[in-house]
């Protein structure tokens, strides 16, 4: 793997990249799950730079929609959703060190059918929300459950869509606020974006000690802005690779991959997102290649590349991306 | 003041309207200061419904900010902003229920010039900022003191400016969130709205037993908008008298007064904090005087007003308000 | 008419603010309507600066719907809607230059019930629209006719709205667009704003040789932000004295009455209508008094007003005001 | 071409997608160039469905951008941008048909350096505009002249990015309206968007008779969203094949390849582009699949994705697109 050897943790990290312990949280370790980003509950376990850890996931709702009759809107109890696993206290983690979490496997778990997505009331991306707050009726609930497993994902007689796993989720803790988990911000959180996937290293500011670092609501295949705001939602099994960047400050996550190197942005109105984004995207050619930011500006004017991660949830996500290769 | 013996507040509060009992919180009393709106701490007081308090407040730089040669860049520290007294325990209130705070005076506090405003980097509406992320360069930073009192707002010597003081950041505790004093919400928080006055009552939805009251940042007297991010800040001793309106569910902060009826929307972009204003408006309209909501969207369609609070924080906020008069 | 002496119309006109000849344009004279704003048409009647000219003016609806039992969407045939009276030629003025239109009087025509608002399918402030794309389904179609006069709007028999009557639709031509009459821009056009209203003068860029004004969609009274869509439309004779300041170039309209002077922005999102509108009024105070622009910034912050013209056409419209008093 | 026999423009145009006849319009041939699209010109020539027509465009600035040392700011004369070939007169178009154009080539045109690219004040994704209306200083301007062929786009000695060229601005003329050949919308226009390039068929909805085809605008490479507001622009020669479905009305362009079917929103904020491209796709597979179009709406949950075109011009371009195996 030459690309990871290059990478940012390879490279920096307090572990060098290396794998150095092993630890695992299933889900009766967990016990009582969290709903909120924050510092105001006690880690699940403490490891160090180096640990690989094996995470059980909840899906998105808990595991409470189980069938197709079910009706989201009586079984939702909000704010209590989108529950996730942790928090990690990473030792030596401090406020402005950086988190480099290797995402090795997203593997789903538990009985068929595996998959959950489902139309909710007044949530989603071509619906009136409770933000664009209209007096339009809303469109009727709907549950499909859906058979799952890591060679595909059988939504139909007709379409089998491929699997194509990534955490939904993931984050660390703010330093004094705590933010609800179906929301993504500088901190990581509900970002629903397709990269965050098996093979990506994700890079997360620390704002408090231990970083404390949280992982939930993994995905099976998700399309480009997870459109009516419920993605393939499974339990899950995830590997993550922890490693810690001392006195490496960034403003907001950052993620690579062997292809690219992406910065990642989370506002309203979507175009703040990309802003963000991209604004850090230039930030970072620039300090990678030591060309001034204004050339990096038109550069990836050229060779930018934009995915957009969700348009539902209380922030939208935006990745912008560079080739690796272009970073001479 | 015969408008008040119509409010919501003296109709259907637990104490009918009435001050019952009185307290205070000095800056001592409270001794640390809070940032966040939130459920973990401890409640400062605990008061009965029909409470009269008189609260203290910092201005929303904690003092910090004494000479117009200060550089704000250098002396603030995020997130270490806008500091709020509070919370105030209400005996009886559960989520669900509404929270009526009567605002029956605020006041200046300390020595002259006891006014502050300033430009702060990357801060305000009209620059570049942490979300609207551009590559131009921020504007210099400016401190301005300023002297006044309960007759005016001594701006220089041309111009004085009345003294139209209210409250700018006042709201309940989300029921698991702890979220920034910086930000508005569906819980009040840092609005900005010039009618958070004396004379006004503003209803609060209750999250969390207790309800969980704070308040801070007074202003002196403050444009539409907020326009630079920074409005005539003030230290302040305010008196509210709180009371409880037990089982009545709002989804956003109202307000009464003489005038009119006012709901309020924080959000972005700002158009959504518009619908949500507007559509809250339709459902007190409909429901007050038995029209159809289609009704209350045509009827605000000729009588509603719009006022906006901030451009300026992380959600935006707009109140909309019809007439008392026109709810027959 | 003291304040008026000070305008910048009065002091800077080529007429002087001087009423000097009457022209009057009734339906017939105009014949054909017009639907967009642009200067691929011939004018309707040239004057001099210094013209009183009475002009007859259609409902936003061509006076089609004349009952409450019509279909909006059955009669209404898109791009046909918002008839304009004009353009009229005003000589000498050439681009560069800004146009002086004070507006002398704004009264209701033709038989009871003169005015209408309706609902119309994927229109409105508080709907999906054909920008905010979304599946729900749109609210039902409805007509209200509405008895007015120049003492009132009828609106039922419970309320009866105050008759404040502006003028929905006015500006000048673009140099080589021709925008339909359903937006407003930095020309003019749909704004929507109840302070262009009898006793304001607006000023308006001129584009084109003559400026090309057109005038059409006045309201009996409309809250901010015209909500549904659809504000109480009337038919009507309108009076305005036409000025021409030569060399007086300005980016967006303008507007002076014996309280204030306003800037006007339209775009979307409404943040980017507002920041416009304040811009502009940044640029002004700097101008008119001498301060520099970041001064009039923080002052603006302090005494600047925002009115929401409308939240409803294809850009949205904000004015932004400061009193007189405080152009010192 | 086995996938372009399935396409719509050879299963249902008039020319059943042959190529029949081929004209030319060269730079001399055009004479005068159009910088609106619009109704009010003469056509440069009639053609039948079935037409292939080679078309010379110029850049984006009509040449007059010839060196480095240039600024933008004292060449460019707005609104005289974008010069636009055409328009094309499609016999037997009329309102309500849909027109089929077919990309069989783009290729660079003139001497070296052909390509241009530039910081232009108050233009561009992550600088202040005239809409974006902010305080902040503007960037300086700067002009980059580029080398490039069928080959390659030679950035830099480091940098070589590939030759993936399209049209920057394709489209038919509004019924009424003449708008501004910068701004995308409904008609097509300048969408900036990659995949409109060799290989695909573009799909434009007719609005007046003949259609109107415009073209100009090419680009050699783009990155997504166009950042700076300036790809790499290059005069060049276009060979289009054009067809026409009869009586086959779309709301907005659409866009098959290969690989897949996509349907373009343009407008602010960004996620109403993303909304309206969206709401258009999910309309496209319930007709083309059968399916309920919530069921389309669940499904491009999974599939759908998202190309961002231009974060730039008057209105935010998004295409939003489906593998063309999962419409079964």
């Amino acid at each position: 793997m030459s690309w990871f050897e290059t990478s940012l943790m390879a490279k920096s990290g307090v572990a060098k990249g290396e794998a150095r312990t092993t630890h695992s949280i299933t889900i009766a370790d967990q016990g009582k799950f969290h709903y909120v980003y924050g510092p105001y509950v006690d880690p699940v376990i403490e490891v160090d730079p180096g640990a690989v850890v094996t995470v059980e996931t909840h899906d998105a709702f808990e595991g409470k929609i189980t069938s197709e009759s079910d009706q989201p809107s009586k079984i939702l109890n909000f704010p209590y959703l989108n529950p996730q696993t942790g928090p990690i206290y990473v030792k030596g983690a401090e406020k402005g060190d950086c988190l480099a979490v290797k995402i090795n496997s997203v593997k789903p778990r538990g009985p068929q059918p595996v998959g959950t997505t489902c139309l909710i009331p007044e949530f989603g991306g071509l619906v009136a929300t409770g933000d664009t707050a209209l007096l339009n009726d809303p469109l009727p609930e709907k549950v499909k459950k859906v058979r799952l497993d890591e060679n595909g994902v059988y939504w139909s007689d007709k379409i089998t869509l491929p699997y194509e796993p990534f955490i939904g989720t993931i984050g660390t803790s703010p330093e004094i606020e705590a933010i609800s988990s179906l929301q993504p911000d500088y901190y990581g959180g509900n970002m629903d974006l397709p990269d965050v996937a098996p093979g990506a290293i994700i890079y997360l500011p620390v704002n408090t000690p231990g970083a404390f670092l949280y992982v939930g609501d993994c995905h099976a295949v998700q399309g480009d802005g997870e459109l009516c705001g419920v993605a393939m939602e499974m339990p899950a099994t995830v590997e993550l690779q922890v490693d810690l960047i001392k006195g490496h400050t960034i403003a907001w996550p950052r993620l690579e991959n062997e292809e690219f190197v992406m910065t990642i942005g989370s506002a309203r109105p979507l175009e703040d997102a990309s802003r963000i984004a991209y604004r850090e995207l230039c930030r970072l050619v620039a300090a990678e290649t030591g060309m001034h930011i204004n050339e990096a500006y038109m550069l990836l004017t050229m060779a930018g590349k934009v995915r957009l991660g969700n348009m539902v949830d209380p922030k939208y996500t935006v990745g912008a991306s560079i080739a690796r290769k272009y970073l001479v």
